[in-house]
């Protein structure tokens, strides 16, 4: 199974247990999580230990088939009290709803907790299926493209496979090794610096850090030519909720006549709401933008907000790509 | 002489000897550098112990009255070398050059040790007046506003005084108690959470911290009203260099329609440049933004892009508020 990139395993099922690489330790150490009940994936999940909406789904399902295990008599019940844990530890990413919406519906219908591994493992699959398929098809979007510009983490570490925008990129490197990467920190947790130019790093392509504040300069100097993304949860009319962050490269990228593509398998795609007011915003901790990791900066108790989430309109999307193809506004038929 | 705000003094003579507040160390702890040698003062400002652009045109002059001291025979000479050692300490802050260009004239005119103190310590007195009067002009265009977003600091540990566009804040808020403030971090160094929320906590102004890829998301919600930034360096033709992301806020004020204004004494304007173009503008140490305060966050060698300002097309700015008055586009007169 191809769920890792130059040996990147974000999370594997082995044998009764569900093996977490924590990325909170990342870039200094690799340290994995080994998880045998729901509730450890539940905590790795909630302490952000692994992120990243597709990968959240397939974590989910691994979770819930975890939750399975034992007597076939208790098997509902487990699988419905595990996807409520789970379903209450982010709000956000609305893969990690759809994958639990698919999992209690195979219960309900009779599955085993064999059929329930295999079920989260073809979730897992499907997701790297997805990645391919997204970069192949947004490569061809960056074609004369020399350096993109992309926010937070969206790849292996974020996905069952090669990732979606780092998908995209990895497609287009792969092509002809000249596409170039400026990779912003995002703010408060920095899964750019930290995650985003680890995977960059080992993939050898090119990749300058930039403080998110730099973003504007950037463009102004025309260093990139494209913006890449991905998303936590898209409407139906493409409004597109991503890391904080996200929608102001969006206005930055419009005010300098650069397109801004989002790329995100359709798992992502909430098709039940009709646009993005219908997206419930997580705000997270505020001693996350009082400081970092162990470093205080700001006034003890200083007021703080922290969305993790932004959305983006779909009028500000040059175009969004899923393994079902490219769409561009107005946004309403997802294809195939 | 009011150089300070609530018992904030960033800089004062005493005895023959500059004190400097410790701005690396704030907010855990207010120490004090005592400089006796002008090579000590050069060395707070290469490293950022003193910082601002105003601020920095007093140190300069304090550190070329303390070369001064002693035979009169060598004065010139001494003054002429210290001019040359702090002018290489950073390139951008326009008030560091305009500051030195006036010791070395006095000295160059037979002005004695004194004189020159004297001279430092109008510069510093003719700063903190400048301030007054930039927060009473700058005050009026925030009526009606409830709450600013601003960048950096502009506040008592950027001036002699209470700050240019903190000083447009301070004022607006002794009207009438009402203004509120939204203050970006301000990677890489932190100046927003380490020294702004420092200045408005103890001036008792509310005040919410952000990280500055919120900017965005606190426009599009309504948030805020206007943008005020300062400046270190401004040509002829209203271009506006200063802290790396004043431009970006610069684009998304545009877009979302709010006004972006910058304040700045006319000793941060170069008359002898027509456009930021001939600005120079400072790259840092790359290590600034591998790291937060400390901790290590990017992979070891990463590679970085690290400008430590941006320019603001004049085009972009709402107004510029000098102790002059308040300016508009296009700009050219600069008043009185």
């Amino acid at each position: 199974m191809e769920n890792e990139s130059r040996g990147i395993r974000a999370i594997a099922w082995d044998e009764g247990k569900v093996v977490i690489l924590d990325q909170t330790r990342l870039p200094s150490e690799e340290v994995y999580l080994v998880c045998t009940r729901v509730e450890e994936v539940a905590e790795a999940i909630r302490r952000l230990a692994i992120r990243g909406a597709p990968l959240l789904g397939i974590a989910a399902a691994y979770g819930v088939a975890l939750a399975a295990r034992g007597s076939d008599g208790g098997l509902r019940g487990r699988v419905r009290a595990a996807a409520e844990l789970l379903r209450a530890t982010r709000p956000t990413a609305r893969n990690l709803f759809w994958a639990l919406e698919l999992m209690v519906e195979r219960a309900e219908a009779g599955a085993t907790a064999e059929d329930l591994r295999a079920e989260a493992r073809r979730i897992h699959e499907e997701d790297a299926a997805a990645c391919r398929a997204i970069g192949e098809r947004g490569a061809e979007l960056l074609r004369g493209v020399e350096c993109v510009l992309t926010i937070c983490n969206t790849g292996s570490l974020a996905t069952g496979g090669i990732g979606t925008a780092l998908g995209m990129i990895r497609a287009a490197h792969a092509r002809d090794g000249r596409l170039r990467v400026i990779a912003c920190e995002t703010r408060p947790l920095l899964q750019g610096a930290r995650l985003t130019m680890w995977e960059l790093t080992r993939d050898g392509i090119p990749a300058t850090l930039i403080t998110d504040n730099m973003a504007g300069e950037v463009m102004r100097r025309g260093m990139v030519q494209a913006v890449v993304a991905g998303a936590d949860r898209i409407a139906r009319n493409g409004d597109v909720a991503n890391k904080i962050g996200t929608y102001g490269l969006s206005v930055l990228a419009r005010h300098h006549e650069i397109p801004f593509y989002v790329a995100a398998p359709m798992s992502t795609v909430d098709l039940d709401i009709p646009d993005g007011s219908h997206i419930r915003i997580e705000e997270r901790n505020p001693e996350e933008v009082r400081g970092f990791g162990g470093a205080r900066t700001a006034p003890a108790g200083a007021a703080v907000f922290n969305p993790a989430f932004d959305v983006t309109p779909g009028s500000m999307v040059t175009a969004i790509v899923t393994e079902r193809g490219v769409v561009r506004p107005p946004y309403g038929s997802w294809g195939g």
